[in-house]
């Protein structure tokens, strides 16, 4: 898995019709680029995430063949 | 996912038979380089896309075993 | 598979509810860069591992569709 | 999909018995770097071809389980 | 598939149960970095190999899922 933090959101309304409901979020890596991941958890801008990459990303839908290659796991717990 | 701009078509006419039908666009990508991706959405030159990359690319294609690893997925909405 | 270094452990309270159990090990890569790791052997800041990437990570799991991308699968030997 | 010019021939006389028939030719791409990709369509050395990558590479082949992951999957057509 | 040459041998004594017997070796490629790969044709230091990677490195193994994702698939032949 790989860290990052929300800059954004994207917005696409001609998609294929595979695609989930669920935020496209904007993602800047720590590791440097950025890439689009679909937010489950329904994070914020500024947040620390945790994405996870390939056809396990898809497997979190059950009952579509989603067509996603990226998404947030989890939120990284951050010190106050 | 990741987001690039359409910047044109590429032909092969000799090509393996489970090869779908559907424009192969070459797409410039926001982080740098390029890629050939399948376009089941009929993009033009010059707009902005998210792709899909992996075999989650190739299951869109629930019929035949399409050899896809990188498809157009949405159009991204710009502001005008 | 890459070798790497336990560098550190990531926390996520808020997360899918697929994540298995276990720690998620932030590990530096050799041939650089990071990455964070599901670890079911109980490495130690400062092992050396090896770990392996993709859908294959997730397939460790076989009760659970883990959203797993990266997985420690050894514990490297290191002479004293 | 990534684009490159076939270079050469690679020729591998021990090899695992699940390796199907057929050229693995070394590929300079577009983009930098090089592979080698199993062809199923009898490319000549300095034709530009069309590759894909991944387990969608080893699913052209039905009857075996080919460890493939890169694959000619067309011949580009070029200006002349 | 990538090109590469073995560098030495990496063990492990702690490791998960379904990683699959057999030398576990360190490949220097010839783009670049190195990789860990399995070894099922008992390949030598300085030998040049042929490496396939991801899930069809695993799909190798048909008894166990083998949490493998870079597999020696041949040895390259070279001029003497």
């Amino acid at each position: 898995m790989i860290r990052g933090r929300v800059t954004g959101r994207v917005w696409s309304s001609r998609r294929i019709d595979t695609l989930p409901n669920g935020a496209l979020l904007e993602v800047s890596l720590d590791g440097g680029g950025s890439l689009i991941a679909l937010d489950p958890l329904g994070c914020n801008e500024g947040e620390a995430v945790l994405i996870t990459q390939g056809s396990v990303a898809a497997a979190y839908f059950t009952k579509i063949k989603a067509p996603i290659d990226a998404l947030i796991i989890g939120s990284i717990d951050e010190k106050n």
